[in-house]
C-alpha cells in the first residue's frame, strides 16, 4: 500500500450559504490528493496525458460526509493507493480538519483510457514504480 | 415513489482539459435535480432554510460515470425520491444525453439539520406532501 | 447592435458563506449569456471549435457588482454584442434579479485564436451573419 | 504599499476544454492572494467576519488575460495593497507562471459591509496595522 498526505485550505468561493465547504467541491480535493500522491512517487499526471497519451477518467466515486469543513480551515488530505493499478486505479481518501477530526472519506476508481478514448491497462513504467510499494 | 425530469446544458467552465464535464461538477447537477424535483412538489428548498430553519446537508453520495458528457450537451437529469423522507431523504438520479444514452447514475442521502446545526427529522408539512406519492 | 436575454437560476453550490452568488461565478453566467446570444444568431460555439477550429479565449473582463444575487433567484442575463466582431468580439452584459433590479454589469472581450493557438480574425461566415445586425 | 506572494497549482477541475485555466477561476486565485496577503499582516479574514462582523464583498473587478495558464502549472500570485483601506480596499494582483512570464493582471475593489448588510468603513484595528506600510 502507498499513503501520502497533502494539505488544502478551504477557499471562500468553495463554501456555500450554509457556511460549509460545498459537498461537490470535495471531488477537487480528492483530485489534488491523488495527483500529489502520484507526484510523490515520481508519476506526474500532466506528463501521463501529454507524453504517454494516457488519461484516467473517473469511473466511480463514493463519499461520506462525517462533519462539515468550514472556510479557511487547513484540511489534511490523506490518499491511499490500496492496490496495484491494473485495469483500474483505486484511491481511498480521508480528510481531517485542524483538530484532527475526520471530515470526509471517499473512494475513487479511475479507468485507464488512451487519449483517443480507448480503454487500456496501466502503463508498464507505472506498474514498475508501484510494484515497490505492494 | 416520485420522479421528476429537468434539463441542464453543460457550460464551458464545467468542462476539463479532457473535454469532458469534470467529474466533480455532477454534484451540482444532482443538486439542481433535487431542488427542481422538490419545487415541482411545492417544496421550495430556499424557504425550507429561510422560513422553516431546516437545512439538508449531504450525508453520503455515490456515483458511477457511465460515459462522458461533453460541452454544450443538453443533459436530462431524472431525479427519483425513492422513499418517504424521515431522518434522511434519499435521491436516486440518472443523467442521460441528447441521444438518450445513460451518462451517469448517482445516489445522494441528505440529513435533516436545524439551522443551529442539530440533527432532526423531516418537517411535518413535508411528510404530508410526500405521503401522496408513497 | 444585437441583444439577447437568457435566464439562469442561482445554484446552491454557487453561493458562498455570505449567502451571495460568489463573485467569481458571474463569469460562468456571462459565458452562458454569450453562448446563448450566439446560438440565437445561428452561431453554435461548440461547432466553432469543433468544425471551424476557432477558439475565443477571453482577453479581458471587467465587472461591477451592484447588488448581491442570492440562492435560487432567477436572474435575467442580457447580452449585448456592441460592435461587429473583427480581431476581437466584445460583449456587454447586464444581470437583473426577479424584481428587475440591476445586479451586475460586465464587459468581456474575446480574441479569435486558431485551435493551434495562433491569433486570427473573425471567420467570414460569422461576419456575414453579424452584418445583418449592424 | 504592501506586497505579498503566494503560490497556487492549477487543478485539473479548474481547466476547461481548451486546456487552459478557465477564465472565471482566476477570481478564486485573486481571493486566495488577498486572504494570504492579509494573513501575512496578522489580519485573518475569517475572524473579520466571525469576530468583528465585517464582510468585504467585491464591488468591482477587472482583469486582463495575457497568456494562458495550464494544468499543473505552479503559479505565483503577487498581491499588492495599493493604498490605505478606507471605505474600500483595493488590491492589484499579478499572476506569473513557472517561467516567470506574466499570465494575468487584475484589480479588485472590496467594500466594507457589516454582517447585517450595511456599508461601513475599514475597522480601526485594521487601519492601525495597515498604517505601518503606508
Amino acid at each position: 500500500m502507498y499513503q501520502h498526505k497533502t494539505t488544502i485550505r478551504v477557499r471562500y468561493g468553495e463554501t456555500d450559504k450554509m457556511g460549509y465547504l460545498y459537498y461537490g467541491n470535495y471531488a477537487q480535493y480528492f483530485e489534488v490528493g491523488r495527483v500529489e500522491a502520484m507526484r510523490s512517487l515520481g508519476l506526474v499526471y500532466a506528463e501521463l496525458e501529454d507524453r504517454y497519451h494516457v488519461m484516467l477518467p473517473v469511473a466511480s466515486y463514493e463519499t461520506k460526509y462525517v462533519r462539515p469543513a468550514r472556510y479557511d480551515e487547513l484540511l489534511t488530505v490523506t490518499t491511499h493507493i490500496i492496490e496495484m493499478p491494473n485495469k483500474f486505479m483505486k484511491f481511498y481518501t480521508e480528510i481531517h480538519n485542524e483538530k484532527n477530526e475526520l471530515v470526509n472519506v471517499g473512494k475513487v476508481i479511475l479507468a485507464f483510457v488512451s487519449t483517443k478514448g480507448k480503454r487500456r491497462g496501466a502503463p508498464g513504467f507505472m506498474k514498475k514504480i508501484m510494484k515497490q510499494h505492494f
